[in-house]
């Protein structure tokens, strides 16, 4: 049985979407802070490429902490925890870095993520977003777990133009090209119930 | 021959439930504090999935560390060591999270553990307990093993209704689907004898 | 398909020559600063040559600050990330090392770098470029990409006179002996829009 | 031939009993302070599982400084060096634990290990000792090197018992369950001569 | 093609004699210096022992320091970085030793490197020169590259007798067995031109 | 062609005896100091057991600093590089630890080491010196190398007593159970030339 999207109540957590051997999936993006002198420390049976995936995205929020509306002293006063469940499944692969930065993004600035949302992409430190690959199985599983939209990289739209117009019934797609579009996107203005003030030190 | 239950008179010490190769059987998380700068050392012959479960129940204490009613200062006051004995089995996997989690937060606040409850299951960083594998065997040895309550995640019901029923006379099962339900459950209000004062200093 | 060049709008971003197992490609080097203590972060599914690549162009910049411009107590201000996409295939060799070099100046001096070039070369540390191979697959890649000029080392002219000039048609080459040629011909004079004041420490 | 019991004049020098591949056969722990940072360093040719015996023994005695007459400020200001012999013959497993415990116990009071006592055991982070392999081989070892008294886990009573009664002869036997009684019936309450001053910085 | 001497403008640039699978090569040990905390990096696709020259070579010139005419000071606030081009080629062994004690001692004294000399030896903690392999491939391309003076230990002349007379033509031959006669004859008493002034700070 | 007994000029340079593949031989140990933090380096392609032979020597300096005459506040202040040539041969096995000891004591002292004496012997960490093998080689290689006196471990003395008499003729054996029988017999009391005062600060 495949995973069900859940809800946006908490800060950090977005739905990806995954290709594995045994199919298409969603995953989820857990990420925390706590006290610390900016440490990242990821989790989940990563290999390398998606443990680089989640530096990327936390460099790319680091060099870009005031476009992003985030006070950059706060990068060194937090450790971040990034967490992808399941442990038991090794998982690897770019995909996951919209999804990774969203999450991050979600994080430092409290904001709730877009309700019923799901995303694939590979991210680059310039901000560009790039085409992955497993895309129409990527897209059923979408659809098993109740999703309502799905964000790519525009270059996958070809991708989706060869899925038969029955299996898309349902889902609002969104093609971005930029980093900018994805946090648009995803990231409500609204911050999450109980939010962190990061800045002033009530953690 | 299989483990016994034993006690709960040490803070830091729960009884999880194990799969191997042998069958299932039951395991002891155990946990100890000591002078020090925040570093967590983890040993018992364990695999990289079942040392990230650790570290996993750490970050989330950490970022809910006023919920839990723990003061965040001790966490960088304290070395944290996590042993899973036995030292000539190597162990793996995800379904120690709970059991690791409900260690570490009886050894920072000091209560005691419920009596004869042992428990198994994921965790996640947002909160949510996930289901695992080998529940049947894991059921047989707890019983061997005198347990009277069993804690899992709630979508591992479905592996408990297709065991027959004379196996589990005289077991109670609590299903849980968030981390704080594991907590109310498997922690008592109680300090243990001869608890530490973590927050005044005189350990 | 392969990639196509950009644009020059960001600093630290220049366009490579690639000969990977399935023929000639661009790609792009990326780097970013931000703030921190002088650590050096490489991204991008990188072997063990390649990353080197990125620590002889820092430390050639490094101890040659003055000559570039570049006020040399930025370096233990700020952490350096290069990444190179795309994570999914695996990257090896020296021949990225001009690449990293003017992709690094850029990012110090936030110098624009010039439209439409791309660049192929090995770096040493005494400021000359060595030659490389797959010279003619790297040309035919670069004209797919709408690339117009080519930096090459003086050695590999050899490889360009041997391809058929109907290949060559539309394509400027430059070939250069020293680093310091590199940064003459690939950096503009100008600063990129929205340039970063690095000493002032508006960062 | 095999190594024989020497003396008990050095504070952190305990002697274990090991099963090799060759058979049965003694083994020495010996541990030494310098002044230092807190460091714990171990060397012998040992596997993770003994390297691990030595983290737990040194964790024990942290969190239980105070109930073993340790002052806790000592930890911060000296190295531990943990050395077992020969450095040709690898060596792992949970066996020594009890070994370790008593070595560093002994280094840290400067208190006399009993003479011609010998021991092995598995240790837990909650003080329980528990049960190892290789009983038989292990007991004819230490008849062979005029060994008198043998401290044993509880549980591995059943393995003397299954040992013909002229094997026994001349050996005394201590089965523990706790780690205290390991540390009671293991050292004496006498000085080493020559002890350390720990506390008073003569050292 | 081979390499080709080059000129001797640079400090700790440094001519050197290799063995490979394709037959003798020279190449070049090149060293920089940057402001830092005395780290060393060592980059070229070296193997093990060949990056332990480095080491050994360093090691050297800091406890000889008083006698090479160089101030200690200096270890502690810059940072040395050793490459050997070129990337593409792994590298090892121990007998680029004294062609990286020159391009150090080059370098932290700023003094010229004789003209068109090239070496080959492996070097001792204690001062001494030792042998090493390959002499007559390396003499032939030493020749190919217009090295006019070649220095190698005094254990290696018997490998020289056996060379063919007229190979050895337009060849001068320094046997050595010290380090110091290393120094000695492969750095003159000239500065670099824009020699850096390290110890007094306009680095 | 074997290596040859040099002479005892230099502080912290010592014979040991090897056994290797091409049968025994001489090595020597090295070792410098340089103004530091207490790091130990270890370099000559060296195993992880004769690594840790370093590592023992120096914790059992460290921790009978005062028995040794030794000024333990050099130890955090001084850098210690152990050399082992020669690089291109793997090296391994506990065996040089007395020749390991000798020379770190001969450097801290700045004494001079005997000369024309060799030595093999593992070392323990509470000042046992233990048997090891491979002497019927080792002796014979000392001969060859005009190595007066040999220091041994007393169990080794069986493996002399079945060598026949005419090879072990014009050499001393001295056979020592104890560590400081070691320093006693290999260092003079004698410093070396332009031995360096360590306390005082010249270096
Ligand atoms: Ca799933
Ligand atoms: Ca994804
Ligand atoms: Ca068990
Ligand atoms: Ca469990
Ligand atoms: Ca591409
Ligand atoms: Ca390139
Ligand atoms: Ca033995
Ligand atoms: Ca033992
Ligand atoms: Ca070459
Ligand atoms: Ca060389
Ligand atoms: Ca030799
Ligand atoms: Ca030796």
């Amino acid at each position: 049985e495949r995973d069900k999207y859940e809800n946006n109540d908490v800060a950090g957590v977005v739905t990806g979407l995954a290709w594995t051997k045994v199919g298409g999936d969603i995953l989820f993006i857990e990420s925390t802070l706590s006290k610390g002198k900016g440490n990242l420390t990821i989790t989940g049976n990563l290999g390398k490429v998606m443990k680089e995936s989640a530096t990327i995205a936390m460099e790319y929020i680091k060099s870009n902490a005031d476009v992003l509306g985030i006070n950059p002293d706060i990068f060194a006063k937090y450790n971040v925890h990034i967490h992808v469940p399941e442990g038991a499944t090794p998982k690897d692969g770019p995909s996951a870095g919209v999804t990774m930065l969203t999450s991050l993004v979600s994080l430092f600035t409290q904001r709730k993520v877009k309700k019923s949302i799901a995303m694939t992409g590979e991210i680059t430190l310039r901000g560009k977003v790039l085409p992955v690959g497993g895309i129409k199985e990527k897209i059923l599983a979408a659809k098993r777990a109740k999703i309502k939209e799905i964000l790519l990289c525009d270059q996958n739209k070809r991708d989706i133009d060869e899925i038969k117009q029955e299996y898309l019934k349902g889902l609002t797609f969104h093609y971005v090209s930029d980093m900018s579009n994805v946090l648009e996107l995803a990231l409500t203005k609204q911050k999450v119930k109980n939010a962190k003030n990061l800045d002033g030190g009530d953690y």
